[in-house]
């Protein structure tokens, strides 16, 4: 995102896609700069996988889907872009060194590491086309990993439908953003919804603005009224209050990592507020595709916890809030420990009661 | 806070008074700007009781027991300036209308309509002074109950400093501000703290920001940090997490209008902090005079909740994080029911089990 970034800005409230590829294997990673959002609906040019790594370090593509997505692109770059990339032997050399170096990028979300891997494997595997097939086997991989994201996200909301509780509009609280803008299209805890709305279920969702970063008032506000989707807006601390006035029916949210035993990570807050929905009874649903399940970590305690800069907290809105050098604490992530959790959504199916055998059953293998 | 403003800022980082009258009869009450706070500590004199009312409505000053403070010299104001004020008669309707709107800058905190009915009680009892005398008994008057403020606060911190966990450094978490900034000096909930730090116990507060209006990161972290008190200012989706990490021995808050049953109103978010502090079986306890409780209402159902603009979470911080048009529910306070509040700490005592018995027996007349 450097000299070579190619920005269009628009006032209008339509939504170009989270991220797509542009071109054929001399094109670039477009995604749609969540920075901004709502109040710019600006799309940035990545050309090199440094800019993916920037990208998704400042959150300009975010949600582990989708940071998993231009992850495998960002592969792609590397591989154009590689300077040993003149033998397939050393391409993959550099493949591996570039793929850690994007891996550092952000800790929590596996689906990173998982695309990463994946895209190395397939370089490892067909090694024998030589440099230049073997750059466009890795571009036809990553459109696989995007298409495979999307259809995902479909089945998760098919799946996912089948939990709402039926009769009367339902009151669905989610916290964060995770919709089409954390992946590829549609969302996980969002293509529920999305799904409902197709199938005539009348929804009322609150959405928890999230701080630090506000993706609830800037990212799910904004694709939720956009899709004609009644929204109310209210602030992290208000979540008790609406579940308690009885106007939440059901939670639900995403996942940045699952253990084997059905331990989630996902955004700052989560853990809140699945006690507050145990408190009152409500069910409380992760939706997130296999790809996002780590069955390498037997509970959530082995998950890294991200922690990000003290300014998201003292002055998030480009005005300080807080006293000249206060002390802060800014994980980014907490863990929602399975016996919390009424049931994982994926696009197997729907993992409940949450315990290792169950996650297993359904998660045979890392995909 | 027209005309006959009086502003003075500076960048030191001392505090004035929350609150103070300055002069005699014919002298102003000056406030600490608190909408301004941490970056600019800004005094505001107030000349007429509709300026009180837009202080107090615009949360210049704050928090219940202050609120009651500044409304008692806004009576004093509202008698120096009140237009039949020639004949005793003729003055004491003129405060009843005009305490009647006062009242209208707030609804929730019941200090506010303690103070403004303690002054006309004053004015009817004392009637046959004349009107010069009785506006002088009246400044007495809200002297008194300044004072009475400052002695409450020292005695709440007397009474609640024995709760506190015996040994090691005590982990306590807070919510919105309850503390010098709130009252007259010292403060509900951070008394008990400035207590504990004379006594040399030793303390880790931490802070939630909240939102929306930020009173714990831009009044509470400044207020402790500049008292020398080891604080962490955390977002408030995090308490859930921080409770989790062991770090949390005992939650204080403050209050804005406590039932007859020990249901007890305050800042939005408490009633979610309640809840986790039960999921983690750490003790919540409330801090507040006995001005604070309204015997007239049998629970906390009859307490009003103020609901504020849509903009305070919109856009909070002078830059649009939503976006236009998104539907907002912005309730100011919450009512935690009595059975999650472990004790309340009172200038009298501490209440605990906290059930209308123990309540009555403590708060036995509307002081």
């Amino acid at each position: 995102m450097g000299k070579g970034v190619c920005v269009s800005a628009t006032n209008m409230p339509s939504r170009p896609p989270t991220l797509q590829w542009v071109g054929g294997i001399e094109g670039c990673l477009e995604i749609l700069d969540q920075r901004v959002l709502p109040l710019q609906v600006v799309t940035v040019r990545l050309n090199t996988v440094e800019e993916v790594w920037l990208a998704i370090r400042t959150l300009a593509v975010r949600g582990a889907p989708a940071i998993g997505v231009a992850a495998a692109f960002g592969m792609v770059l590397a591989a154009r872009t590689a300077p040993g990339s003149s033998q397939a032997a050393l391409l993959i050399e550099d493949l591996q060194k570039r793929g850690a170096y994007l891996k550092t990028s952000r800790p929590t979300a596996v689906n990173l590491e998982w695309a990463v891997d994946q895209m190395i494997q397939v370089a490892i595997t067909e090694r024998a086309v030589g440099v230049r097939q073997l750059q466009q086997r890795l571009l036809m991989e990553a459109h696989a990993i995007h298409d495979q994201d999307v259809r995902m996200c479909l089945e998760i909301g098919r799946h996912g439908v089948a939990l709402l509780p039926k009769g009367g509009p339902v009151g669905v609280l989610t916290h964060c953003n995770a919709g089409a803008l954390a992946t590829s299209d549609h969302g996980t805890a969002l293509s529920i919804l999305y799904e409902a709305q197709r199938r005539g279920i009348p929804l009322r969702v609150y959405a928890d603005e999230t701080r630090p970063l506000l993706q609830g008032a800037r990212l799910t506000a904004w694709e939720l009224a956009a899709s004609g989707v009644d929204v109310t807006l209210i602030c992290d601390n208000m979540a008790g209050l609406v579940m308690r006035q009885g106007k939440v029916q059901v939670v639900i949210v995403g996942a940045d990592r699952i253990a084997r035993n059905g331990d989630a990570a996902n955004k700052i807050g989560t853990y809140s507020v699945a006690q507050l929905a145990k408190a009152h009874e409500i069910p409380f649903i992760v939706a997130a595709p296999s790809t996002t399940f780590d069955l390498s970590l037997a509970t959530g305690e082995g998950i890294p916890i991200e922690e990000r800069a003290a300014e998201e907290i003292t002055e998030g809105f480009g005005k300080r809030t807080a006293p000249a050098e206060i002390k802060t604490y800014n994980p980014a992530f907490d863990v929602t420990p399975a016996r919390l959790i009424s049931a994982i959504v994926t696009e197997r199916g729907v993992i409940s009661p949450v315990n290792e055998k169950n996650v297993l059953k359904m998660i045979d293998r890392l995909t």
